[in-house]
């Protein structure tokens, strides 16, 4: 009990490989939040995730720029479950809209044992904070891994704080309802066990209050839910990037000579850039297909045009996410097959200096997910860009809300809306490219980590 | 110009054959309407479908109970695409929450020209409501086929009163956003030129306000939208089925002779039953699930218990609809390979005569759509059903918000809790039963087509 902040989320700011040495974690809540804790002592806590993390699980003292870094060690027939099955599977799907309704979801028993550990593993958490957080303390739950910790902990603590951000779009309330009722009843229960839910945007606002309403039969507005005679505020906190953290990184060695290749490779083409996890809801498949539509509709770019798409794999333990992948390779080779081998290369590997490298190279940066919580590529990019590269970015990301209108913006159903984006990107003047680079610039600049963290504690306080 | 009331929708109140001899209209919305009209001096305006409507397009009068018919004759290249391709592919599967949205919808260039179809047929209608309505006359424009009339209508008849009834679910605001943005835009404000929106339920309703704030930045209540300085009405109106009809329909010799041949082929089994359209929308896929789950719980049941799966064929130019329809029919043979082949009956044919004798036969009706606007099955069956037959009906139906109460409600996506609803369904002590399906009775009977059309009148005056 000594944190005056604890910070909660499924995965930690570092991650320990077999022989103990640290490495950076992965995802964009991470590099968020790292940045973020720079400034305020900290407790924070987070599932071991490796064989390494496990080894060292307990407290490990001033593990990240001043925070403390506690790992739980979750037994892995639990963390399966609530990790693969019930948070991706389950809950990524129905926030991104991701299922197929007529036949998907069908739950069975695994989905009931997968939501008891889900359970579970949230009590994990609740009780860990409950431990670690000093007398009145702050207390962040990230994230849809973590929705039913604010009443556990709650229980445990009536005196701390709890602000609970939610970095994934939110369903509207009839999507909602492809949970079972008693999950959803409890998932939005959860969320309003917190004092304070934070969302990315006014729009994942608007539905959780809408949900609130549907589910709970709560007063809901875009600013509050009133609730058994407790209120709940509801607050709007983009979350950013840190430019100097980025630009520290994109000065190492590694970086410089992934670029040197990188620009080898590209000479004088035009380089159509996109970066995603291989995510059912990064929309890879219609991006791929815009692409496609615009080398047959627009033959003099087959020559000078390149589309380098660098996707992360992610999680290949949930079959949905291989078929799509696989989906992915094989429209890339057909589009290869048609126009030949020079005007794509779709690869699929976790090269953080590459990915750095070809942000500051792109003409056009194409971020198309069908729904996106904020998107950080959107932001990351057009920081690090120094070819006032243009941005086609879905109206259904996040980060659109501010970003919006020095990109182009795109329907990311519409292919043909897709196709004609990139064109115009690639055809865009460049004294107009120019000052949509400076715009964009500005808008991925303001929000920090540490503007982000702050608003939440103020709006707590 | 001689109607005080114009009718329009895509299928008119009859049809004709080759020979030019009458037929009632299928569908849910024909006998709602047609019951509705008797008492009025109207006009009904609908596409002519059949070869023998085209022969006879253009003014029938006193075709319906003192309603006039105007068939219009559409081309078939026109019709084509606006009916299968966009009402029936783009927008009752946006409205349904249809879409496998990773993957589909992938709009082409044929769905540019549907839309461009759809726009041209709507055109069709408003101008021969205009030719038809009397000087200040009342028109209503029935439901998704014909979104786009009412503005067109207004710029040629200023004078008349324009109602729009949507009778289909109307989906969220991020998930109409799988519309390309222009066509979602012109559809709204193709609703938004009436001065009544008609839905069959407050949650309809609730949905179609977020989306006018949504897509168009109105301001939008349940009950009222704000836009342009024009205020339009929003208003809730269920329909209803006419027990009168449906019990005389039901005395004929035909249901008699389905009804003596379904007895026999019974026997002392519980029927289960069903009765759908071969549509996505329905959910048979999870209604067997659950049937199979059931028999493999339960295996004292397998000998006195049967299903019985009416699904009356439909849309079958559409792809997607013979895929599916395709997929029932193996799990349907699954099941029959594990559980015998007495256990369960699927029957693809539109035999009205069966299915009504059904209705009066059933001790369990299974009506678990995964979205529905209203559901007249789960009207028309308790209306019929002469053994206090329990109805075990989806949280998701339109039908809900009435016979909610009465009836066994299940979450459409939760095949375990649909087991279990069908299994307390059959157990129901016969007490239970008797009151239940009293309540049903009067419930199903209370909303007749004559007071839904009265009450909109009113709205509109």
């Amino acid at each position: 009990m000594t944190a005056a902040l604890v910070v909660a989320s499924n995965r930690g700011p570092i991650t320990f490989d077999e022989d103990g040495m640290p490495r950076r974690g992965s995802g964009g809540l991470v590099p968020a939040l790292r940045g973020a804790l720079a400034h305020t002592k900290a407790t924070w806590i987070a599932a071991a995730i490796s064989p390494g993390d496990r080894a060292r699980s307990g407290m490990v003292a001033d593990a990240v720029e001043g925070a403390s870094v506690r790992l739980l060690d979750i037994p892995p027939e639990e963390f399966g479950p609530y990790y693969n099955r019930l948070a991706n599977r389950v809950l990524w799907f129905v926030h991104h809209y991701l299922f197929d309704a007529p036949r998907t979801p069908v739950y069975d028993q695994a989905d009931d044992e997968a939501w008891d550990a889900y359970r579970s593993v949230n009590r994990r958490f609740a009780e860990a904070i409950a431990e670690e957080a000093a007398e009145g303390a702050t207390v962040l739950v990230q994230d849809y891994h973590l929705a039913v910790v604010p009443p556990m902990l709650r229980a445990l603590r009536p005196d701390v704080a709890i602000g609970h951000f939610w970095h994934i779009p939110f369903a509207g309330p009839d999507y909602l309802r492809l949970l079972p009722d008693s999950w959803n009843r409890e998932l939005m229960e959860g969320l309003l066990g917190a004092d304070l839910v934070g969302l990315q945007t006014k729009r994942w606002a608007s539905a959780f209050a809408a949900c609130a309403r549907s589910t709970l039969g709560a007063s809901a507005s875009e600013r509050r839910v009133v609730r058994d005679e407790r209120t709940v505020k509801i607050g709007v906190f983009p979350i950013g990037v840190n430019p100097d953290d980025l630009a520290e990184a994109a000065a190492s060695p590694d970086v410089r000579a992934a670029r040197e290749a990188l620009k080898r490779w590209l000479g004088d083409r035009t380089l159509v850039l996109r970066v995603d996890r291989t995510e059912l809801s990064k929309n890879v498949l219609r991006g791929l297909l815009a692409y496609e539509e615009l080398l047959s509709r627009r033959p003099d770019l087959a020559e000078r045009i390149v589309h380098l798409a660098l996707l992360q794999p992610s999680r290949h333990d949930v079959p949905e996410y291989r078929v799509y992948t696989e989906e992915c390779v094989a429209l890339a080779a057909r589009i290869e097959e048609r126009f030949g081998p020079d005007v794509l290369r779709l690869e699929i590997s976790d090269d953080y200096a590459r990915t750095l490298a070809a942000y500051t190279l792109y003409d056009v940066l194409v971020v198309n997910p069908v729904f996106d919580g904020m998107n950080l590529v959107a932001r990351e990019g057009p920081v690090l860009n120094r070819r006032d590269g243009v941005l086609v970015l879905s109206r259904n990301a996040g980060a659109f809300e501010e970003l919006g209108s020095a990109a182009i913006g795109v329907n990311p159903f519409d292919v043909a809306e897709t196709t004609a984006a990139i064109a115009t990107a690639v055809d865009l003047p460049a004294s107009e490219r120019k000052e949509r680079a400076k715009r964009l610039r500005r808008a991925a600049r303001g929000k920090t980590p540490g503007r982000w963290l702050d608003a939440q504690l103020k709006a707590l306080r």
